[in-house]
Protein backbone atom coordinates (compact mmCIF):
# COMPACT_ATOMS: atom_id res chain seq x y z
CA UNK A 1 0.00 0.00 0.00
CA UNK A 2 1.25 3.73 -0.89
CA UNK A 3 2.08 6.13 1.75
CA UNK A 4 -1.36 8.53 1.47
CA UNK A 5 -3.14 5.06 0.77
CA UNK A 6 -2.25 3.76 4.41
CA UNK A 7 -2.52 7.37 5.75
CA UNK A 8 -6.15 7.42 4.08
CA UNK A 9 -6.94 3.60 5.89
CA UNK A 10 -5.80 4.79 9.17
CA UNK A 11 -7.51 8.02 9.08
CA UNK A 12 -11.11 6.42 8.49
CA UNK A 13 -10.60 3.62 11.29
CA UNK A 14 -9.89 7.05 13.32
CA UNK A 15 -12.68 8.63 12.51
CA UNK A 16 -14.94 5.37 12.55
CA UNK A 17 -13.48 4.85 15.78
CA UNK A 18 -14.57 7.77 17.31
CA UNK A 19 -17.98 7.98 15.51
CA UNK A 20 -18.82 4.55 16.42
CA UNK A 21 -17.85 4.73 20.07
CA UNK A 22 -19.77 8.28 20.71
CA UNK A 23 -22.84 7.39 18.78
CA UNK A 24 -22.92 3.46 17.52
CA UNK A 25 -22.72 1.33 15.04
CA UNK A 26 -25.73 3.35 13.24
CA UNK A 27 -23.13 6.35 11.96
CA UNK A 28 -23.35 6.17 8.46
CA UNK A 29 -20.24 6.03 6.28
CA UNK A 30 -20.63 9.53 4.36
CA UNK A 31 -19.99 10.91 8.10
CA UNK A 32 -17.41 8.46 8.60
CA UNK A 33 -15.81 9.77 4.72
CA UNK A 34 -16.47 13.87 5.92
CA UNK A 35 -14.57 13.32 9.38
CA UNK A 36 -11.68 11.70 8.33
CA UNK A 37 -11.76 14.01 5.44
CA UNK A 38 -11.24 11.71 2.37
CA UNK A 39 -14.36 11.41 -0.69
CA UNK A 40 -16.82 8.58 -0.10
CA UNK A 41 -15.14 6.23 -3.05
CA UNK A 42 -11.88 6.29 -1.13
CA UNK A 43 -13.53 5.02 1.93
CA UNK A 44 -15.22 2.50 -0.01
CA UNK A 45 -11.90 1.36 -1.83
CA UNK A 46 -10.53 0.22 1.20
CA UNK A 47 -13.97 -0.34 3.29
CA UNK A 48 -16.50 -1.93 1.14
CA UNK A 49 -19.12 -2.63 3.62
CA UNK A 50 -18.92 -0.86 6.95
CA UNK A 51 -18.84 -4.82 8.02
CA UNK A 52 -15.38 -4.46 6.97
CA UNK A 53 -14.80 -1.30 8.73
CA UNK A 54 -15.89 -2.83 11.66
CA UNK A 55 -14.14 -5.66 11.42
CA UNK A 56 -10.70 -3.62 10.75
CA UNK A 57 -11.20 -1.70 14.14
CA UNK A 58 -11.60 -4.84 15.79
CA UNK A 59 -8.81 -6.38 14.26
CA UNK A 60 -6.75 -3.50 15.11
CA UNK A 61 -7.84 -3.55 18.67
CA UNK A 62 -6.93 -7.29 18.93
CA UNK A 63 -3.13 -6.28 17.54
CA UNK A 64 -2.74 -3.56 19.96
CA UNK A 65 -4.05 -5.73 22.92
CA UNK A 66 -0.99 -7.96 21.61
CA UNK A 67 1.17 -5.14 21.18
CA UNK A 68 0.63 -4.34 24.77
CA UNK A 69 0.96 -7.96 26.12
CA UNK A 70 4.37 -8.29 24.70
CA UNK A 71 5.31 -4.98 25.96
CA UNK A 72 4.33 -6.49 29.63
CA UNK A 73 6.27 -9.55 29.08
CA UNK A 74 8.98 -8.74 31.62
CA UNK A 75 7.30 -6.63 33.55
CA UNK A 76 9.11 -6.59 37.09
CA UNK A 77 5.57 -7.42 38.93
CA UNK A 78 4.21 -10.28 36.33
CA UNK A 79 1.28 -10.42 38.68
CA UNK A 80 0.81 -6.78 38.33
CA UNK A 81 0.87 -7.00 34.89
CA UNK A 82 -1.52 -9.52 34.24
CA UNK A 83 -4.41 -8.60 36.47
CA UNK A 84 -3.43 -4.22 35.52
CA UNK A 85 -4.05 -5.91 31.59
CA UNK A 86 -6.98 -7.80 32.35
CA UNK A 87 -8.51 -4.80 33.89
CA UNK A 88 -7.70 -2.69 30.74
CA UNK A 89 -9.52 -5.17 28.39
CA UNK A 90 -12.57 -5.23 30.54
CA UNK A 91 -12.78 -1.50 30.24
CA UNK A 92 -12.02 -1.11 26.59
CA UNK A 93 -14.61 -3.55 25.63
CA UNK A 94 -17.25 -2.25 28.32
CA UNK A 95 -16.94 1.31 26.03
CA UNK A 96 -16.70 -0.53 22.76
CA UNK A 97 -19.02 -3.05 23.37
CA UNK A 98 -22.05 -1.39 21.51
CA UNK A 99 -21.14 -1.10 18.48
CA UNK A 100 -18.92 -3.51 18.10
CA UNK A 101 -21.84 -6.65 19.26
CA UNK A 102 -23.01 -6.80 16.03
CA UNK A 103 -19.49 -8.76 14.81
CA UNK A 104 -19.04 -10.53 18.17
CA UNK A 105 -20.40 -13.45 16.82
CA UNK A 106 -19.24 -17.13 16.44
CA UNK A 107 -17.66 -16.86 12.71
CA UNK A 108 -15.70 -13.77 13.36
CA UNK A 109 -14.06 -15.37 16.44
CA UNK A 110 -12.63 -17.92 13.91
CA UNK A 111 -11.24 -15.45 12.00
CA UNK A 112 -9.43 -13.65 14.48
CA UNK A 113 -8.28 -16.62 15.61
CA UNK A 114 -6.86 -17.58 12.43
CA UNK A 115 -5.61 -14.19 11.67
CA UNK A 116 -1.79 -13.77 12.45
CA UNK A 117 -2.36 -10.68 15.14
CA UNK A 118 -5.00 -12.84 16.73
CA UNK A 119 -2.31 -15.50 16.78
CA UNK A 120 0.40 -13.44 17.88
CA UNK A 121 -2.12 -11.55 20.65
CA UNK A 122 -2.95 -15.27 21.67
CA UNK A 123 0.78 -16.25 22.37
CA UNK A 124 1.43 -12.68 24.04
CA UNK A 125 -1.65 -13.30 26.56
CA UNK A 126 -0.32 -16.67 26.72
CA UNK A 127 3.08 -15.69 27.74
CA UNK A 128 2.03 -12.95 30.36
CA UNK A 129 -0.25 -15.89 31.78
CA UNK A 130 2.09 -17.85 32.50
CA UNK A 131 4.03 -15.35 33.79
CA UNK A 132 1.93 -14.31 36.63
CA UNK A 133 1.55 -18.30 36.98
CA UNK A 134 5.31 -18.40 37.75
CA UNK A 135 5.52 -15.99 40.06
CA UNK A 136 2.93 -17.43 42.11
CA UNK A 137 0.14 -14.43 41.37
CA UNK A 138 -2.28 -16.53 39.55
CA UNK A 139 -3.91 -20.01 39.70
CA UNK A 140 -2.22 -22.95 37.62
CA UNK A 141 -4.80 -24.51 36.21
CA UNK A 142 -6.39 -22.11 33.49
CA UNK A 143 -5.10 -21.52 30.24
CA UNK A 144 -5.71 -18.80 27.35
CA UNK A 145 -9.13 -20.24 26.75
CA UNK A 146 -10.38 -19.34 30.10
CA UNK A 147 -8.66 -16.80 30.03
CA UNK A 148 -10.24 -14.93 27.63
CA UNK A 149 -13.92 -16.47 27.95
CA UNK A 150 -13.63 -14.79 31.43
CA UNK A 151 -12.26 -11.42 29.86
CA UNK A 152 -16.07 -11.32 27.92
CA UNK A 153 -17.64 -12.54 30.66
CA UNK A 154 -16.21 -9.66 33.11
CA UNK A 155 -17.02 -7.19 30.26
CA UNK A 156 -20.78 -8.46 30.47
CA UNK A 157 -20.83 -8.55 34.05
CA UNK A 158 -19.21 -4.59 34.04
CA UNK A 159 -21.67 -3.38 31.44
CA UNK A 160 -24.45 -5.19 33.37
CA UNK A 161 -23.87 -2.87 36.79
CA UNK A 162 -24.30 -0.18 34.44
CA UNK A 163 -22.75 3.18 35.82
CA UNK A 164 -22.40 1.99 39.34
CA UNK A 165 -18.80 1.89 39.69
CA UNK A 166 -18.75 0.56 43.11
CA UNK A 167 -20.24 -2.77 42.00
CA UNK A 168 -18.21 -2.97 39.23
CA UNK A 169 -14.64 -3.18 41.20
CA UNK A 170 -16.29 -5.65 43.23
CA UNK A 171 -16.91 -7.38 40.43
CA UNK A 172 -13.31 -7.53 38.93
CA UNK A 173 -12.41 -8.07 42.11
CA UNK A 174 -14.27 -11.04 42.82
CA UNK A 175 -12.86 -12.24 39.43
CA UNK A 176 -9.00 -11.45 40.80
CA UNK A 177 -9.85 -13.39 43.79
CA UNK A 178 -10.91 -16.22 41.88
CA UNK A 179 -7.88 -16.06 39.77
CA UNK A 180 -5.56 -15.74 42.40
CA UNK A 181 -3.82 -19.08 44.07
CA UNK A 182 -6.44 -20.77 45.96
CA UNK A 183 -4.44 -21.36 49.28
CA UNK A 184 -3.49 -17.25 49.01
CA UNK A 185 -3.06 -15.41 51.58
CA UNK A 186 -5.94 -12.97 52.34
CA UNK A 187 -5.54 -9.84 50.12
CA UNK B 1 -58.58 -15.10 32.79
CA UNK B 2 -60.75 -18.39 32.08
CA UNK B 3 -59.54 -21.93 32.86
CA UNK B 4 -59.31 -22.76 28.65
CA UNK B 5 -57.54 -19.20 28.24
CA UNK B 6 -55.37 -19.78 30.82
CA UNK B 7 -54.48 -23.25 29.51
CA UNK B 8 -54.04 -21.95 25.49
CA UNK B 9 -51.97 -19.34 27.20
CA UNK B 10 -49.67 -21.89 28.82
CA UNK B 11 -49.44 -24.07 26.09
CA UNK B 12 -48.28 -21.46 23.84
CA UNK B 13 -45.60 -20.59 25.73
CA UNK B 14 -44.12 -24.00 26.29
CA UNK B 15 -44.25 -24.57 22.59
CA UNK B 16 -42.38 -21.26 21.86
CA UNK B 17 -39.81 -22.22 24.96
CA UNK B 18 -39.52 -25.46 23.01
CA UNK B 19 -38.71 -24.34 19.47
CA UNK B 20 -37.00 -20.98 20.13
CA UNK B 21 -34.72 -23.27 22.45
CA UNK B 22 -34.53 -25.44 18.84
CA UNK B 23 -34.01 -23.15 16.33
CA UNK B 24 -33.41 -19.91 17.96
CA UNK B 25 -36.36 -16.61 17.82
CA UNK B 26 -36.70 -16.54 13.97
CA UNK B 27 -39.38 -19.29 14.56
CA UNK B 28 -42.70 -18.27 12.84
CA UNK B 29 -45.51 -17.56 15.37
CA UNK B 30 -47.50 -19.73 12.90
CA UNK B 31 -45.29 -22.55 13.54
CA UNK B 32 -45.97 -21.75 17.26
CA UNK B 33 -49.42 -21.92 17.17
CA UNK B 34 -49.35 -24.99 15.14
CA UNK B 35 -47.17 -27.02 18.02
CA UNK B 36 -49.21 -25.51 20.82
CA UNK B 37 -52.71 -26.84 19.00
CA UNK B 38 -53.88 -23.36 19.00
CA UNK B 39 -54.98 -20.95 16.49
CA UNK B 40 -53.32 -18.22 14.85
CA UNK B 41 -55.98 -15.64 16.30
CA UNK B 42 -55.88 -17.16 20.08
CA UNK B 43 -51.95 -16.76 19.71
CA UNK B 44 -52.27 -12.76 18.67
CA UNK B 45 -54.95 -12.69 21.54
CA UNK B 46 -52.15 -13.34 23.99
CA UNK B 47 -49.11 -12.38 22.71
CA UNK B 48 -49.67 -9.45 20.04
CA UNK B 49 -45.98 -9.64 19.08
CA UNK B 50 -42.96 -12.14 18.76
CA UNK B 51 -41.45 -9.66 21.50
CA UNK B 52 -44.35 -9.75 23.85
CA UNK B 53 -43.72 -13.87 23.20
CA UNK B 54 -40.57 -13.45 24.34
CA UNK B 55 -40.69 -11.40 27.35
CA UNK B 56 -44.11 -13.58 28.82
CA UNK B 57 -40.78 -16.53 28.46
CA UNK B 58 -38.59 -14.46 29.83
CA UNK B 59 -40.75 -13.24 32.51
CA UNK B 60 -41.80 -16.64 33.81
CA UNK B 61 -38.37 -17.79 33.92
CA UNK B 62 -37.55 -15.04 36.56
CA UNK B 63 -41.15 -16.17 38.47
CA UNK B 64 -39.21 -19.88 38.34
CA UNK B 65 -36.06 -18.47 39.82
CA UNK B 66 -37.78 -16.52 41.93
CA UNK B 67 -39.30 -19.74 43.43
CA UNK B 68 -36.64 -22.04 43.64
CA UNK B 69 -34.62 -19.25 45.57
CA UNK B 70 -37.45 -19.53 47.56
CA UNK B 71 -37.71 -23.21 48.23
CA UNK B 72 -34.13 -22.82 49.18
CA UNK B 73 -34.57 -20.34 51.56
CA UNK B 74 -34.32 -22.76 54.79
CA UNK B 75 -32.05 -25.80 52.90
CA UNK B 76 -29.72 -27.21 55.44
CA UNK B 77 -26.51 -26.54 52.98
CA UNK B 78 -26.71 -22.68 52.34
CA UNK B 79 -23.67 -22.38 51.17
CA UNK B 80 -24.41 -25.46 48.53
CA UNK B 81 -27.91 -23.83 48.26
CA UNK B 82 -26.57 -21.10 47.32
CA UNK B 83 -23.80 -21.84 44.57
CA UNK B 84 -25.75 -24.69 42.83
CA UNK B 85 -28.77 -21.77 42.11
CA UNK B 86 -25.65 -19.97 40.69
CA UNK B 87 -24.66 -22.75 38.49
CA UNK B 88 -28.23 -23.93 36.97
CA UNK B 89 -28.82 -20.04 36.54
CA UNK B 90 -25.43 -19.69 33.78
CA UNK B 91 -26.37 -23.80 32.66
CA UNK B 92 -29.70 -21.94 31.82
CA UNK B 93 -28.82 -18.90 30.63
CA UNK B 94 -26.56 -20.55 28.23
CA UNK B 95 -29.15 -22.90 26.78
CA UNK B 96 -31.25 -19.68 25.60
CA UNK B 97 -29.40 -17.12 25.18
CA UNK B 98 -29.54 -17.28 21.63
CA UNK B 99 -32.84 -16.55 21.37
CA UNK B 100 -33.43 -13.97 24.53
CA UNK B 101 -30.38 -11.76 23.34
CA UNK B 102 -32.39 -9.27 21.29
CA UNK B 103 -34.78 -8.49 24.43
CA UNK B 104 -31.60 -8.50 26.99
CA UNK B 105 -31.69 -4.79 26.33
CA UNK B 106 -32.05 -1.66 29.51
CA UNK B 107 -35.25 -1.19 28.98
CA UNK B 108 -36.51 -4.72 28.99
CA UNK B 109 -34.19 -5.00 32.43
CA UNK B 110 -36.07 -2.42 34.12
CA UNK B 111 -39.66 -3.40 33.06
CA UNK B 112 -38.56 -6.68 35.12
CA UNK B 113 -37.42 -4.92 37.88
CA UNK B 114 -40.60 -3.40 38.62
CA UNK B 115 -42.52 -6.08 37.92
CA UNK B 116 -43.82 -8.18 41.13
CA UNK B 117 -41.66 -11.81 39.86
CA UNK B 118 -39.12 -9.72 39.28
CA UNK B 119 -38.98 -7.77 43.05
CA UNK B 120 -39.80 -11.23 44.40
CA UNK B 121 -37.02 -13.09 42.28
CA UNK B 122 -34.42 -9.97 43.78
CA UNK B 123 -35.90 -10.24 47.27
CA UNK B 124 -35.73 -14.49 47.55
CA UNK B 125 -32.07 -14.31 46.14
CA UNK B 126 -31.09 -11.45 48.12
CA UNK B 127 -32.53 -13.55 51.10
CA UNK B 128 -30.41 -16.92 49.59
CA UNK B 129 -27.13 -14.58 49.34
CA UNK B 130 -27.13 -13.64 53.02
CA UNK B 131 -28.25 -17.04 54.53
CA UNK B 132 -24.69 -18.14 52.09
CA UNK B 133 -23.12 -15.08 53.16
CA UNK B 134 -24.14 -15.84 57.50
CA UNK B 135 -23.19 -19.36 57.14
CA UNK B 136 -19.75 -17.83 55.81
CA UNK B 137 -19.58 -19.47 53.01
CA UNK B 138 -19.85 -16.56 50.53
CA UNK B 139 -18.04 -13.12 50.76
CA UNK B 140 -19.62 -10.06 52.54
CA UNK B 141 -18.99 -7.29 50.50
CA UNK B 142 -21.05 -8.38 47.56
CA UNK B 143 -24.80 -7.74 47.13
CA UNK B 144 -27.76 -8.82 44.51
CA UNK B 145 -26.43 -6.23 41.92
CA UNK B 146 -23.08 -7.38 41.70
CA UNK B 147 -24.78 -11.51 42.14
CA UNK B 148 -26.89 -10.74 39.28
CA UNK B 149 -24.08 -8.63 36.60
CA UNK B 150 -21.49 -11.91 37.66
CA UNK B 151 -24.45 -14.59 36.37
CA UNK B 152 -24.83 -12.75 33.35
CA UNK B 153 -21.13 -12.59 32.71
CA UNK B 154 -20.39 -15.54 33.76
CA UNK B 155 -22.93 -16.63 30.99
CA UNK B 156 -21.49 -15.07 28.59
CA UNK B 157 -18.32 -16.21 29.78
CA UNK B 158 -19.67 -19.99 29.45
CA UNK B 159 -21.14 -19.34 26.06
CA UNK B 160 -18.16 -18.03 24.85
CA UNK B 161 -16.00 -21.32 26.00
CA UNK B 162 -18.84 -23.26 23.68
CA UNK B 163 -18.81 -26.71 23.84
CA UNK B 164 -15.48 -27.26 25.82
CA UNK B 165 -17.45 -28.74 29.36
CA UNK B 166 -13.70 -28.56 31.21
CA UNK B 167 -12.99 -25.19 30.15
CA UNK B 168 -16.53 -23.68 31.69
CA UNK B 169 -15.82 -25.83 34.63
CA UNK B 170 -12.74 -23.99 35.30
CA UNK B 171 -14.27 -20.41 34.84
CA UNK B 172 -17.34 -21.40 37.15
CA UNK B 173 -14.24 -22.58 39.53
CA UNK B 174 -12.89 -19.54 39.71
CA UNK B 175 -15.72 -17.33 39.77
CA UNK B 176 -16.99 -19.71 42.45
CA UNK B 177 -13.43 -19.20 44.59
CA UNK B 178 -13.34 -15.54 44.28
CA UNK B 179 -17.19 -15.47 45.84
CA UNK B 180 -15.81 -16.88 48.61
CA UNK B 181 -14.66 -15.45 52.03
CA UNK B 182 -11.26 -14.17 50.97
CA UNK B 183 -9.57 -15.72 54.09
CA UNK B 184 -10.95 -18.56 53.35
CA UNK B 185 -9.33 -22.04 53.92
CA UNK B 186 -7.81 -24.08 50.72
CA UNK B 187 -10.31 -25.88 48.75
Amino acid sequence: MRADARRNRARVLDAAEALFADRGASVSTEEIALRAGVGIGTLFRHFPTKEALLEAILMERVARLGEEARSLATAADAGAAFFGLFSRMVEQAVRKRSYLDALADASFDSRIARSTVGQEAVQALGALLARAQSAGAVRRDIGVPELIALVVGASQAAEHAGRDDAVRARILQVLFDGLRPVDRAPT
